[in-house]
Parts: structure tokens; C-alpha cells; sequence
């Protein structure tokens, strides 16, 4: 059968999986990007990587082409940018080398603009003209779809919201040096530096008082919370603020039809939801209010990105 | 010759053309919006007015439409919601009631997408996909063209970025408040509440220490700058580094090749435009740097907005 080899190139972890034309992982895997500082040796262990999936899979399969995903992506040029999240720096000719281990057609896009793609193809977004993903990892990402086409900019660098400055509060540093940048609060990272901030304000007793921040992992802050730790509680509203006003300001952009929400930050559930559709809908313009949704991915949580890197191959078939 | 009527609501003037398909007002006149506090009144005013002007006109015409552009109008609906800098408050069905008195195929949208429209079709965005019109005249408005269309959004009201929140030192209110939005800092007006501002703020001496905020027009700011006031050259200095901060972030969303500025605000020229320049790329982000135009608008200075409402309708004939 026909399948997509779809590659997300993620700041912690490299996910790559062989997708059927449902946007359906017959077979995935996974390695730590950071194993790999030196490209070569990273495309290579990518090339090794697809033949094993080859031979892992289930079924046999014809490779069709191979999409990938990553942040600071441009499509038009095969390069990843000055990604903060990544350990490549400066312009990485990614598409060009991977092109010299692997014969196949082949696409790289801003991996939420992947994800919307792949939102459009095979989950929740399909038949909406107007819609925004946003990705909230390591790092914050939106993938646009205007008139229902991607937005992707003049040079291939749209939706690169993560940095844009919201002068708020203490003006933290975001991975690209930008004083008050988005993702410097919203993101899976800027949630634990919030928590580090909520020690700093108040006196509050909390579980985290005796965690390092190399220690705390998402999942630590969405426990605490549940069992009513202040610290945590006050780092989610704080955050949820935050996400509130930069959606609404988004919204005043392209007036998008939904929202959806991925990555790290919304495994939160209901901590992170909650107060988010509060301060959104109070920040939202009077003429926005009530029309625009925000609802999770319809993408199969561990895959979606690797399906999301896989539509950007399968569109041209399918689309 | 075959022409459309080209109407531009503004919040202080209205002003409507008679345009050919080069973009060009055979004959143009304007009135006082707010002397028809009374929609009916006013739209008998449009309809009178479409007359003397077909009897003014050089030569004889063929009316072949009408396009309008207003504030906060949506597109779909036809109609004008919440403008703050309008007489007429809550929705206005204006299409639907100018329709009774004019037969002609008319569309209405909101004053900065016509003027995006009109850029496209008439002025300096020929052959461009990307790129945004930013309209500085008694609001702020902004008219996105991504993948060489122009973006509506959901509902209509794409763009409406004048009431985004900025978050900005003194939090002024805008028309709808909006607590730190943009257009309050940002626009002609906004350029006359900085001038009040700055003489809250220092104490230099300034020909502004005479003149009451109802008196004071954009040309005074202007003219006090050219003669080294300090107050008007800290009150261009403080709206350019909102405005610069403003389009970096924009910058992020789609990505344009170029803004068009155009408005009141504009007719500062230098005063505005240099300290801009310098913020601007001040705020961009390195992966930007260097790809992002600020020009100036190509349509001839007063018909631009009735030029760019009549492209709403000549679009369909020659775009």
C-alpha cells in the first residue's frame, strides 16, 4: 500500500511514522533530537530510521514521498532558520542534505503549519475556510488557514508567533532573546518558568518548593493542581491569561472560525482549558464574541504531528 | 464610459467618486458624516449626492455598481457593526436600506480591505500576493492580502486590529474600550492624544501649552515638528515606536512583503515615517530582518478610498 513518511522535527524529540492516505500511523518511532548535534550524523540516524520503519511495518508498503515538519521551517527555500529549539544553528540546508540519502519526493513546512495541514486532511478542521492551530510545545507555534488555503508568507516564515513581544509583566527572554515573546509564557517551558515566578511572588507552601526546574515535567504541574497546590493553580491562570489575550488579538487578524490546540501544554486538560475560555471570550471584541471556537485537535494525540508532516504529501493526492 | 460609484464612509467625512477602471475619479464630493445622525437621512444624502454627481461628470456615464467601504463593516452580511468612530450605533443593515433607493450591484467591506483591494488593482501592490494595507486616519485599520487574496475571515470582520490590546504604558481606552488598543495610540487621533499626553508627562515648553485637544489638527503636529517643538517630536517619536512594534508582530502573522500606509497620519511624512523605519526593524525578528518593505500607498492621495471601495466592483470586470 501507499504511505507518506512523516517526519517532525521537534526541539526535544524526532518523531517519524509511515501514514496511510487517512492520516493513520501503520508504524512510528522516535529518537532524542539532541542525540545528534552534528546534522550529518542526524540525517543519517533519519535515513536508518525510514528503513527500519520499512521493515517494521505490518504490511508492505510503497513510500510515496516524505514530509516533514519543523519549527522555523521555510517551505520555499528547505531550510530551517535561527530555530531557539533546535541545537542547528543559523540556516540549515535540511532538505538539500536529506535529499542526498533519500530519493523521494519530498516537502518541509513550519511544523504547525503541517499540523494544520494535517488538521484540514484528517482531523476536526475539515471543510473549514478559517481556522488557526497553535502548537504548545517547547516552543508556540500557529499554522493559519485563511480562504481555505495555508498562509505562508512571503519568504515561507508565516505564523512565526512564538516571538511576537506582549510587553507583559517582567519582560521575560524568549530562545531568540525577545523581551515579553509569547512563547516565553505559553508553551509546555514557559509554563514551568511561570511556576519558578509564582515562587518568586508569593510565600504560597508548595509541592514545588522542593523540585529543581531541570526536575519538573508538565505532567508534575497538571498532578499538583489536581490536588489544589496554589503555585500550580495560579501558574495556569497566569498562562491561561496570557493565551486569552493573545487569541483574541489573533482573532482581530483573520478571524478565524476555530481555534484548535495542541502539544505539550494542553495535556494540562482542564487546568490550562478552563480559565483559557474564560479570558478569552472576556478579551474577545464585542463583534468576535460567540463566533469563534476553541476546540482540541481532532488528530490522534501521539501521531498528529507525524500525520500533520505526512499531509504535506498526501494534500497534492488527496487535497 | 462605463464607471462605478465608489463610496468611502469615514468616521468624519464621506467622500464619493464616480471611478474608471484605471482607478481614476472622474468627479468626486464629500460631506460632514455626522450632520445625518439619522440613517435614513444620510442614505438619502448618498443617493442625491450619486446624482449630482452623474450631472457634474465631464463625460457621460454608465453606472455599472457601487462599492462601499465603512468601518467594522462585514462583507457577508452588508452590514456595519459597533463602529465606534460612527453616529450609527449597533448593527446597520446599510446595503440592504441603500438598496431600496439605488439599483445597482452593490458590495460593501471594510474600509481597509477596499483600500487593499484598490492597492492591488490600481496602485503600488500590482503583481504582489503578500502584503497588508495599514489605513492611520481617525481609527486604525488594516486590509490583509495573503496568497494574492484578500483575507475576510469567518465572518467578515478580518483585520479589526485597531482594538487589539497592546498592553502599553498608560492602558488608554480606544472608542470600544479596549484598554491599551492599538488605534488609540496609533492613528491621527491617537496622535493628538499622545500630544496631551506628552504635556502630562513633561514639562517643556511647547506652542501646544495654547492650543485645546478640540483645536488641534494633524497639520499643526506636523508644523510644530518642523520647527523643533519638543512635545510634537517626543508625541511622532512615542506613536512610531507603537506602530513599529505593531508591524513587527503583524509581520509574524502573514508575513507580508510590504505595508502600505495611508491616512492622516501618514501626512506627517517624515516626522512619522523615519522614527517608524528605525523602530520597525528595531523589532523585527532576525529571520525578517531585511524582507519587509514599508511604502508608501500608490493611490493619488484624496480618492484612494473611493478608488479602493470602487474596486470592490471593478475587481470582478478586469482582476
Amino acid at each position: 500500500m501507499d504511505v507518506v513518511v512523516g517526519i517532525d522535527i521537534g526541539g526535544t524529540k524526532t518523531k517519524l511514522g509511515l501514514v496511510d492516505e487517512d492520516g493513520k500511523s501503520l508504524v512510528s518511532t522516535r529518537f532524542r533530537t539532541r542525540e545528534y548535534p552534528e546534522l550529518d550524523h542526524y540525517l543519517d540516524k533519519i535515513r536508518d530510521s525510514i528503513d527500519t520503519l520499512v521493515q517494521d511495518s505490518p504490511k508492505p508498503v510503497n513510500l510515496i514521498g516524505c514530509g516533514i515538519g519543523a519549527p522555523n521551517a521555510s517551505s520555499r527555500n528547505g531550510t530551517i532558520v535561527n530555530a531557539s529549539n533546535l541545537v542547528w544553528k543559523g540556516t540549515v540546508p535540511i532538505l538539500k542534505e536529506l535529499k542526498k540519502r533519500i530519493s523521494l519526493p519530498m516537502r518541509i513546512m513550519n511544523d504547525a503549519s503541517a499540523a494544520a495541514l494535517g488538521e484540514m486532511l484528517f482531523g476536526n478542521a475539515k471543510g473549514m475556510r478559517d481556522f488557526i492551530v497553535i502548537t504548545l510545545g517547547t516552543g508556540f507555534g500557529a499554522g493559519i488557514v485563511a480562504n481555505g488555503m495555508l498562509i505562508d508568507g512571503y519568504d515561507g516564515f508565516a505564523g512565526e508567533l512564538g516571538h511576537i513581544d506582549m510587553t507583559i509583566g517582567d519582560g521575560r527572554m524568549t530562545g531568540l532573546n525577545v523581551r515579553g515573546g509569547l512563547e516565553a509564557y505559553v508553551s509546555a517551558t514557559g509554563l514551568k518558568r511561570t511556576v519558578m515566578f509564582m515562587q518568586s511572588k508569593y510565600m504560597d507552601e508548595s509541592r514545588f518548593r522542593s523540585i529543581a526546574y531541570n526536575d519538573l515535567h508538565g505532567e508534575d504541574i497538571t498532578r499538583a493542581a489536581e490536588e489544589g497546590d496554589p503555585i500550580a493553580l495560579r501558574a495556569f491562570d497566569f498562562t491561561a491569561d496570557i493565551l486569552g489575550l493573545a487569541l483574541a488579538n489573533f482573532t482581530a487578524f483573520t478571524q478565524p472560525e476555530a481555534f484548535f490546540l495542541m502539544g505539550g501544554l494542553v495535556n494540562s486538560g482542564k487546568w490550562i482549558l478552563d480559565p483559557l475560555e474564560k479570558y478569552f471570550n472576556e478579551y474577545l471584541l464585542e463583534v468576535y464574541k460567540g463566533k469563534v471556537k476553541l476546540l482540541q485537535s481532532g488528530m490522534a494525540g501521539k501521531t498528529a504531528a507525524i500525520a500533520g508532516a505526512a499531509a504535506l504529501i498526501w494534500e497534492d493526492r488527496i487535497g
